[in-house]
């Protein structure tokens, strides 16, 4: 017997799910297949909507499904599930990885056959078609216009005593990302957690960035803007500096430079992730930048050089030291950083499309750091 | 020996895990107990940031121990999370509901004993503190603000060919949603998926809405912002109407207020949450107002009373069906509905706190629903 799927979440944070009905729905609910047909499992608040717009072929209504649950049931959607699977005389599945504890135990002692995938459950997800690659040039799109603004915002500041001011008052990270995030919103896209991270916060590369921000320190704005139509993430940053730069930070940004530049055109179908990660490390350790974890804090190049990109915004394949062989169609950020406090940090990213005989860009923005 | 708890996920989607360490962070990784101290198990990009501002005790850096693994284990965090474990002498854990399939079951292979707990995992995350408390209030503060700017939008809008025109162009829900979200962000919050449904489209409860919004029709907007800082929620929905109402939509709004307000009166600490979803649909049925399921399409009133509020959007005790023994420190929603194509919909939802013999609301905002 062919062995179906079967899945439980919610589709605003679990992307197979959201890949596979097309629809976001924020509640968790079991998704499957049943003998070629996509099907979901939901209650009556949401029947309607699943059965009017999203791809699946056939929607049940948890409500009308409960009252044929014999009396000794537990009255939830595990036991409505079960009773479903059995009328469709099905008995087996392939769950994914992140699929719940509690849902595969309950199902297993229903006499399932559940079996966890140790690969992705849709490897169709790592190549992308044409129209998601589309996708995520438009959030890219989304990223490059809060680029530009960033740009303008740091251009009409005012330097004094040390720190930037716009329109009147300090310019903070929060005002920033504020800016920033507001803008995405208004071109159709979810921008959170964007970094906007100043001096030595930016040598924590997961700090968000916080207080006034300096001048003639560096600025590493990370934006990953996810369209809220289709769900597709794009992922960019640059660093800015307004002021003058130090001999010390011209070198650290052209050594990120550099080194992007190099795993870009190193990349074609075939090659392998973690071959691409150390190109990035070699190039930095020819330029004199050393990475070491000292006393528990990490200096230098200490993060992946890049991951998939699509429905969620870190996916298969990496370029880090775990890595894989690139297939066209996948789609990769590239984003080489270093980071020593004293000096602060600097991360450059764009995201390309995987081809056979080359990398397709598909951000695009300037690499001009100093803002005047 | 005592049994310790392990968690798997990312902060920003999994609330236990928010609650437990008290940062966001946007990649999975394991936290837990050992020994009184709370612990999690990161990679290098994230341990200085977990170790200078998370409530964890101890952090424990995945790439140092990533030397010590024996040559032949698998090079992941499920190994460095085993390795950990058994050099600290622990072996057993529970694990909560949504704890993933792959983890449990190479964990269990590995000889630890993991037991998934069919109830909440940090059960006092339902009651919650006077500082919880007013995280939520503040985060209702910023849907009220939101509210208060929507019915801004309606009043200013001219009413041309039947539908709504605001700053020269129709008033879209989109718009209107975009111009709420951003208001909202300006705020330090983030509004997602914002429900502007207008007319028959917000008969599907969980439709967003689109397209141009109609005059004289009701208009459900359902805000449910999320603190930036904090990561609690508000959740606040308002029914308005730009034009002149007919007399069935008059009829329809009061039945929602009455019931509300009846279900509002009716909570305090030891009634069953169950029982307040059957005052609602009792209210709604001498009302005359029926609710069924015609050819798959639901009419009435569908949904649940109310759901808990906090980390997440919906959490427990549930005012519905299932029902739960409210406590003193819950904080659920309150916000009954009644939807009929033709007519419209209708849902009007605040906040309370239950206490010993009251709700106390954590919303405020005013009933008027014409917009002339």
């Amino acid at each position: 017997m062919k062995r179906e799927i079967l899945l439980y979440g919610d589709s605003q944070s679990n992307a197979d799910i959201l890949y596979f009905t097309g629809i976001f729905v924020p509640d968790p609910f079991f998704a499957f297949t049943l003998g070629g047909k996509n099907c979901a499992l939901v209650g009556s608040l949401e029947v309607g909507r699943l059965r009017e717009n999203s791809k699946l072929d056939r929607v049940f209504d948890l409500s009308s499904e409960l009252k044929s649950l014999s009396a000794s049931a537990v009255r939830d959607d595990v036991s409505v599930l079960s009773s479903v699977l059995k009328k469709n005389k099905v008995g087996s599945f392939y769950v994914p990885k992140n699929f719940p504890a509690y849902q595969l135990e309950r199902l297993r002692s229903e006499g399932f056959d559940l079996q966890v995938l140790d690969t992705e459950i849709f490897p169709s997800r790592e190549v992308k078609s044409r129209a998601e690659i589309a996708q995520i040039k438009r959030a890219n799109s989304v990223a490059e216009a809060a680029f530009e603004y960033s740009e303008e915002i740091l251009r009409n500041s005012k330097i004094e005593r040390g720190i930037l001011f716009w329109r009147g008052s300090a310019l903070s990270s929060e005002i920033l990302r504020a800016e920033i995030e507001k803008l995405c919103l208004s071109l159709g896209a979810d921008a959170m957690h964007t970094i906007v991270a100043a001096g030595n916060q930016a040598c924590n590369p997961h700090e968000v960035g916080h207080g006034a921000i300096p001048a003639n320190s560096l600025i590493v704005i990370d934006i990953f803007p996810r369209l809220r139509d289709s769900g597709y993430f794009g992922d960019m940053t640059r660093t800015f500096l307004k002021g003058v730069p130090s001999e010390a930070q011209y070198r650290l940004v052209d050594a990120v430079l550099k080194a992007q530049s190099k795993a870009i055109l190193s990349i074609k179908a075939g090659v392998d992730g973690a071959d691409v990660h150390s190109l990035v490390r070699e190039t930095f350790e020819k330029c004199g930048y050393k990475t070491e974890c000292r006393r528990g804090v990490w200096s230098g190049f200490f993060h992946s050089t890049g991951h998939g990109l699509g429905l969620e915004v870190h996916e298969a394949p990496s370029l880090g030291l775990r890595g894989a062989k690139l297939k066209a169609g996948n789609v990769v950020t590239v984003e080489p950083g270093l980071y020593y406090r004293g000096l602060g940090g600097c991360r450059i990213e764009d995201n390309v499309a995987v081809e056979k005989s080359r990398a397709r860009l598909l951000s695009d923005y300037h690499y001009r750091w100093i803002v005047e």
